[in-house]
């Protein structure tokens, strides 16, 4: 049809499952496409937590964006910073200069709020980008590390305990494989200190872990974690994170490993966009996912604040994967005359894994707790892992560790010590 | 026998192929041995240029100094940077206090020596660890990246131009995988540069390619590069580096990448050591390689400058893992009651991967090249890495790659920016 140069041009920020899954239903379009992220790579976030761990590697859990959009050919992919987003003059400024944009997906996700304490953050990081990850790992595997050679016993106890603050999906998984591999995998390879005896903390404000599952699955979820060693503090909010340790209003954890998966709030980027935010900063769009007033931009995935019934569409993958695809159908229907229609969240339920063969599933009417849970799960994530080569990685990698309770990352990369030096 | 805690002390400083190696020849003797290493890991070092082209993770070519020796339970693995040795207090300093052998092996190794213009290690990284793999990988992906966003055919063209400096096995097998790299697994996923018109310059002071092996194999192996696009410069020494390229003498190849994989230097812990040394740092030991009075040190691997027939034993892995071997037999032997004896290196000859399904190999009598030499090269590699799992995820990978011309590790981790900011 029309000369490829002259077509609108759509221009998505943010390469995570909203902005990818956007990029990927403008296929054979009648639009050029530019997909900005910071990164070169889509990461697939539900397995973060097992680089953290050690179990997969990096590489295992991401794919570089270009590779898996190789074969669409209206679509740049551009690895770049976004520095602001002028919605008046319809452009995007990047650190390679400004881009004009005849439509716009606004998908940059969320990063984590540490509720307006952020020197917590150097103390007790956040999981949510591979690097995260890496410096993750690097802190729990040098955690041993120090243990092993500290002569003094309340000192070494100090470092073979660990907080994980907040108790949603993310919390609970950390909190499963670190007791995991505290007890298994590295049981036997200190001479010094014993791993079997670190004690894993897992701190909720709220009433209960996975506050958003049906009260039944939180429960199995905290009966395994016990039975694993893991020690659940509810309804226990967090009023101080330093080195040494986290404390909860009068009760105080010593510990010198803090990792927090507690709130999350939109990315920054959001802020120049003209519209009304919730407190957690995500963005209220129109009901077929536009800024209101600007029916060129769409804002889709966790930075979007979305109602459905009353309550809010979660921040999770499958919700950005449609928001995505909802964003790029609207373009595609008004591109040929239609309408915008309303975005209707279709709820599949959620999932945590708790420990190898323990997971949790709500699938809004039928619930699964354990072992069958478990081969749910590992069915969904492999099934959703992107390219087949990850896939099969990860399935070996699995079968590996289940059969040996190894785990095929224990790499540190980097300094953890400069790292805790640049927190003090 | 005695009472473990009394036994004689052994520290080995370095888990490298010597240092390693040293440690698991003395599993079973009644020693207490205390390896002390900056890295939690053991590295496969032949590989490491894989991970840097990522071809693999850096997992699959590591594995935990614990777990390795968990086993053998006469070995504390310290997790440390040593400071200092002192020969005559018998005693080594660490970041976590001093330590007193009775006998002390010394298997720090070599780093990269840029004939005293240190300021080119900014602009030329070197890759000696894990860390530096994962550094250049993050900088030759970086570079196709700005290439693509640069509007200017003169920069792109200089973004699209990398130079390897000096080709001993390592130079070579990086400019075959960087040729690979950009005209087949790059090729079709850029819009604006076209990866399949990177240069890649190969240089080299000396007459050849691959200096070390015979003649005819040298002529192989620059003739399948040549074949595969690389240019080869031999008879160019370097004499000047920056981030804009590279100057022989008075040519000049404008690149915004270059890799180092010239000189190597002894590692800087070796100066502490009153002995005599080579041009290059290396240590002249004792023909035992005990250092000249003092019979209970040992300095094996890259870092002991060991003559044989005239000719120096060269820095390659098996000679680090002979050298290893031999110095604990010799502490085996000389607690009980025997004497010292001389090391003798079997020399099995050398090898270098040109590309994929091209290699060289010497085997000392029996000279291999092309696909002969490839699947020979594979054998021994799958062979000699460490730990069932890694050999087989190795494998995998390996199968993959070479059936796709796909890499598995194509994921940028840290800031590329930051690195060169630092540099200028």
């Amino acid at each position: 049809m029309s000369d490829p140069a002259r077509r609108p041009h759509v221009v998505v920020l943010g390469g995570g499952f909203g902005g990818l899954w956007a990029t990927r239903a403008l296929a054979g379009a009648p639009v050029r496409v530019t997909l900005i992220d910071r990164a070169n790579h889509h990461v697939f976030q539900p397995l973060l937590y097992q680089v953290a761990a050690a179990s997969l590697s990096g590489p295992d859990i991401a794919a570089p964006l270009r590779h898996i959009v190789r074969r669409q050919d209206n679509v740049t992919v551009l690895l770049e910073e976004v520095q602001g987003i002028d919605v008046a003059a319809r452009s995007v400024r990047t650190g390679a200069g400004e881009y004009e944009y005849d439509w716009l997906i606004v998908a940059t996700g969320s990063t984590h709020a540490y509720f307006g304490d952020d020197e917590w953050a150097a103390h007790a990081p956040a999981l949510k980008t591979l690097d995260d990850a890496l410096a993750i790992r690097r802190r729990i595997l040098s955690a041993f590390e120090y243990a092993e050679r500290e002569p003094d016993p309340l000192r070494r106890a100090e470092w073979l305990s660990f907080v994980i603050i907040g108790a949603g999906p993310t919390g609970v998984e950390l909190a499963g494989t670190l007791a995991e591999m505290a007890q298994h995998t590295l049981a036997r390879e200190f001479r010094h200190a014993d791993p079997r005896r670190a004690t894993i903390h897992l701190v909720e404000a709220g009433p209960r872990v996975l506050g958003a599952m049906p009260e039944r699955l939180s429960a199995a979820a905290r009966r395994k974690l016990e039975s694993m060693g893991v020690r659940v503090h509810v309804d226990s909010a967090v009023t101080e994170v330093d080195q040494t340790g986290v404390r909860m209003g009068d009760e105080r954890i010593a510990a010198r490993t803090s990792l927090w998966a507690a709130g999350v709030a939109a990315s920054p980027l959001s802020t120049g966009l003209p519209a009304e935010r919730d407190r957690a900063g995500r963005v209220k769009v129109a009901p077929d996912l536009s800024l209101p007033g600007h029916p060129e931009v769409f804002v889709v995935g966790d930075l979007a604040h979305v109602e459905q019934g009353g309550r809010l569409v979660p921040g999770m993958a499958s919700a950005a994967k449609q928001m995505g695809s909802h964003a790029a159908r609207i373009i595609k229907d008004r591109l040929a005359g239609g309408s915008s229609r309303a975005f209707r969240y279709r709820d599949y339920g959620s999932l945590a894994s708790v420990s190898r063969a323990f997971a949790v599933v709500d699938l809004r009417g039928v619930e699964m707790s354990g072992f069958t849970g478990w081969l749910f799960w590992l069915f969904a994530h492999i099934l959703f892992l992107i390219g087949f080569r990850n896939r099969f990685a990860v399935m070996w990698n699995w079968a590996w560790s289940y059969l040996t309770w190894q785990r095929n990352a224990r790499i540190i990369v980097g300094r953890d010590r400069e790292d805790r030096e640049a927190a003090e």
